[in-house]
């Protein structure tokens, strides 16, 4: 039996819970859970805001710990090994998406917490090629949050090839934008900062911003038009989009990574006349994450996070939905 | 002077008309036009839909025709020589965009027909770099739709990489849906044409679409759903363009070269999920433009046109106004 903390009905307290986990798979690998990050989706999924959580309801998809078993097919990873696991848990491997090493677009692809008990328990179990081993120089303390927040971030650099000599704006300096900083500066981007909590301009500062502008200020936006060859938003809330499409630069981009709740608006003459695109992406592929985590490792990166035991994990959710958190929570597990 | 037809007030029918065009400058060029073709944007012009129209009106951006004068310092073409003129006739030569081959999004580049006459007429003027060349095995009399319709869907092709395995949908199948068919066919990609009218499948597989589908048909898109890399839509209408981005596979981009009405409206969980994006294009720069008809020349692609004499400009105006061309029009001067 595996001590986990599940929630009964949608939004309800966590509370513990064992379950039975059956007999690990020939390509099966199971983690002893150390360290594992709260997300925003992990309150979402908890309130069945997506109309997909089964209960009981384990959250949990920022793991850090180490190789407890493996299946007997598990060629890549050994027993006692430091490893994490993010919001995929499983893919087919075998469409032409895992195929070409996109395995985070699976249409089959599984999440860790979707119909299946997640890391706020002493042990998960996840496919061997979305478990991904923590190199040299990443702490395992700290580095939960880079498996969900983190590569949120980290793989539209990535993937749409984000340049060292871009002009990059990052909305939101949360959870997620804290971390965007962070991965820009050592990318060698110019950033700026745009949050509507003027009193994050130092701080957005020390994380990497170059620039900061309060985002609730027209007339410092208006002043920053056609200034940005990337603009990556990071909140889950509705903005002026058209504003921002505005600031872009010919050829410019803005990028949405945060679940927004209603549609994006978006002006047709000013996408025409600048060649511009609006994009969004979602977590990233297991190699993409283990060049953030061999990235993050040799700058010296990490998440700012505080940390919970795990039994107090319904204080810790309820400090995240507050939009408390500095920036990210990390559960501690009592082994 | 210069014999024209003008339009004096918005809507107004065009009227023989005269002007003086002034000294030639150093960098520019006189082009007396044989050709030119009628663009959907020289009637929203003539209309003033877009606010910029000054009056006298002289449309005609679809420009044919041979060198007639040249200024001091042009250098790249002589008297006599076979030339083509498009939206644009200068942009500033010195900003970052003109310095780095994107002449086109120039923030002060100028419109053939914006605060100019343009080429109803028997000559027109231009600034050297946006007066470019016809190359062998292109056919003078029907190239001139190439130098804007041609040009705003080929651009895409080149800009945002479409690939020859891609799997591209076309929608409209009209001034600018065709041309971009025989380029995405050249271009060795597998087309699937999306029209209205049924009564056009067999003119748009002859054209080079591999499929055919009433877009009428909500079943037909259905059963389409996560099939392209790209969609090119060359409409001016409002569609149901969250059906669209379903039917774009992960990774794969909805681009838009028509003006709609309306903002589009973008879904974020299917963006996010697919990684997909919205983007849309200008016009072509000279050297996407010269690439274009060196392609054309190759491919022995050739805009479908019918000609009318200058003189019936209006009558000519009047059947695109009614979406009777079939697929642009061209005015022949009689020289």
């Amino acid at each position: 039996m595996i001590r986990a903390y599940a929630a009964h009905e949608p939004g309800g307290k966590l509370e513990p819970f064992e379950y039975e986990p059956g007999s690990l798979g020939d390509e099966e690998v199971d983690i002893k859970v150390e360290y594992c990050g709260i997300c925003h989706s992990d309150l979402s999924m908890l309130k069945n805001d997506w109309g997909m959580t089964q209960y009981p309801f384990v959250p949990g998809h920022e793991v850090v710990g180490v190789v407890e078993a493996v299946g007997s097919k598990v060629k890549n990873l050994q027993i006692g090994q430091k490893v994490g696991l993010g919001w995929y848990s499983r893919s087919c491997m075998t469409c032409e998406f895992c195929m070409s090493g996109n395995h985070n677009l699976c249409q089959d692809a599984e999440g860790t917490i979707v119909g299946r008990y997640g890391g706020f328990a002493e042990k998960v179990r996840a496919h061997q090629g979305w478990v991904i081993p923590l190199p040299e120089g990443v702490n395992p303390v700290t580095a939960g949050p880079l498996f969900c927040g983190g590569i949120t971030v980290f793989n539209p650099i990535v993937q749409f090839n984000i340049k060292p000599t871009d002009q990059v704006g990052v909305i939101g300096i949360g959870g997620l934008g804290h971390m965007a900083l962070g991965f820009l500066r050592a990318w060698g981007c110019e950033i700026t900062a745009f949050s509507t909590s003027p009193d994050k301009e130092a701080e957005a500062k020390a994380l990497g911003a170059t620039h900061f502008v309060n985002s609730r200020d027209p007339e410092a936006l208006k002043a920053l038009t056609n200034s940005f060859d990337v603009i990556l938003s990071t909140v889950n809330a509705d903005l002026d989009w058209p504003t921002y499409i505005k600031l872009l630069r010919p050829q410019g981009r803005l990028h949405l990574v945060g679940v927004i709740p209603n549609p994006l608006s978006v002006p047709i003459f000013p996408m025409i006349l600048g060649q511009k695109s609006v994009s969004a992406s979602p977590l990233g592929s297991p190699t993409t994450i283990a060049q953030m985590l061999n990235f993050a490792g040799r700058h010296h990166l990490e998440p700012i996070v505080e940390f919970f035991p795990l039994e107090q994990v319904n204080e810790a959710l309820e400090r995240l939905q507050s939009n408390k958190a500095r920036y990210r929570i990390i559960l501690k597990m009592d082994h």
